[in-house]
């Protein structure tokens, strides 16, 4: 059993990306630039751009954060949106969801330029991913195919089994991995709450990605020998074992399963590095115009 | 085994478009209008286009045909394009593939207003399919499930297998059976050239939706008693049997798989007849802006 180290991954990615934006300094090119949009005071939210922020120093980019209170309207943040979508200064740029309630997070989604949609939730990138087309691949499905991709894990012609079928995980992920393409060519199950008999699929995978967001899910007796298993799941579950009062748990019974497995992603230290990392990678790309070319 | 007729399918809906037509005229709306651009005299984009353009007659739309000589220029298509979506006139329009080759078809597609785009092969429409959005979706896999909803085949927690991942079937008609709805809620495995022992997952399948372009392909051992089997091939095979020298193969071995079958799909009089009436469903919604609203 060999663990896939998504630590490690991002951040030798991290590296990569630092000495590619030297590159683009040096021969008088333009720092990438992400802003990112916060809403109220959501405790993950809050982490989750923290981090952003933090990791585009780490690798050089500029980043501007703005926030708002949780009482502004749909109609402020849509133009502020707009107005992002103008400055030729910001490369790309996110709005942290979810939103509260009174504000429509697809039209918000929707209003963003796509050429500048590094999260990859607009309907365009997510078409022309269905379509293959060169685009921003959102950051969970990006960072999982780069994770099989640095293992040198092979793909073509296996049968992967796809546990969930969200718009960020489970649809995207599937997509990308019918492609004619490495990673990618693979036969693709989906499952989901309405499959009968799921064990029956995970038992006849060769390569597992768990999406359901319900921890320990996967049993040892579900996976067969030499399967790889990639878990996505993070569910914040209480626990006395930290100071924060709280683990993170993945859609992965670990301790049975992964002594089955050829590859395995842990959680923590799994897919959970290399998102913020994929977010960086979309960055650089939008920065360097380097799918949709000058805006 | 029971026969789905995709014929008689067609003719019913083309009655209900003709009848809501009459509604719309009757309380003062406008006549739904549709435009098709043909570049060149390939035969077979001749015969779609002609019978196109007589459905809309025999429902009751304004048609209109432009015609391209096969040497027209990608900017002067791309001209005729921006007009069509500006003219207000204009509901929706196609532009029938495929295109000469030194025109971009994807370029083409991308140029259109996806409010527009009836045929929906614009990204903003794939895009929004797999979000499970409302939007213009594609004739052929509107048209199978169309078939599955008036046959009434249950389909939730049913094992789709769809054979093929073109752009034009295989991917949307997955995307659209894993969907949370109705029909839908099926576990979808799409399997292609690069699958292994692609007979393994058509014997396990409930449904089997064939569209891999293959004649005859899906033989009598490879399917299940009880399955629902589509037949999307439209293979042209030359036949010494018909006038025209030419005969329409399926991917389906009809005499060896229907008497397995619950329900099974002929060709032709199946899926065929359906694609064009999706096509003028999608020009009434488009006619109605029952989509994307006033443009």
């Amino acid at each position: 059993m060999k663990l896939i180290d998504g630590k490690a991954v991002a951040a030798q990615i991290k590296l990569e990306i630092a000495e590619e934006v030297k590159q683009i300094l040096a021969s008088g090119g333009k720092r990438p630039h992400l802003a990112a949009i916060l809403v109220g005071h959501d405790g993950g939210s809050e982490t989750y751009v923290a981090s952003k922020v933090k990791t585009c120093e780490e690798v050089g980019f500029q980043s501007t954060l703005i926030r708002y209170e949780e009482d502004v309207t749909e109609d402020e943040l849509l133009g502020k949106v707009c107005e992002l979508n103008e400055n030729p200064g910001i490369d790309g740029f996110i709005v942290q969801l979810p939103l509260p309630k009174h504000i429509s997070e697809q039209k918000v989604i929707e209003t963003i330029d796509y050429r500048k949609d590094v999260d990859g939730f607009h309907p365009v990138n997510v078409g022309r991913m269905s379509i293959g087309l060169p685009c921003f691949v959102s950051a969970t499905p990006a960072g999982i195919l780069e994770l099989l991709k640095r293992y040198d894990i092979e793909t073509s012609g296996k049968h992967c089994v796809v546990l969930g079928r969200s718009n960020i995980v489970g649809k995207p992920v599937a997509n990308l991995l019918m492609q004619k393409a490495y990673p990618g060519d693979c036969t693709v199950t989906v499952c989901h709450s309405r499959t009968k008999d799921i064990k029956k699929y995970c038992l006849e995978a060769d390569i597992i990605i768990a999406a359901l967001g319900s921890p320990e899910f996967l049993k040892g007796d579900m996976v067969r020998e030499g399967a790889v298993v990639i878990d996505v799941g993070t569910t914040r579950v209480s626990s006395t074992e930290t100071k924060s009062g709280f683990k993170l748990k993945g859609d992965v019974k670990f301790d049975e399963v992964a002594p089955k497995c050829s590859y395995i992603t842990p959680v923590p230290g799994g897919v959970g590095p290399m998102t913020i990392i994929s977010l960086m990678r979309n960055t650089l790309l939008a920065g360097k115009k380097g799918i949709y070319g000058y805006l």
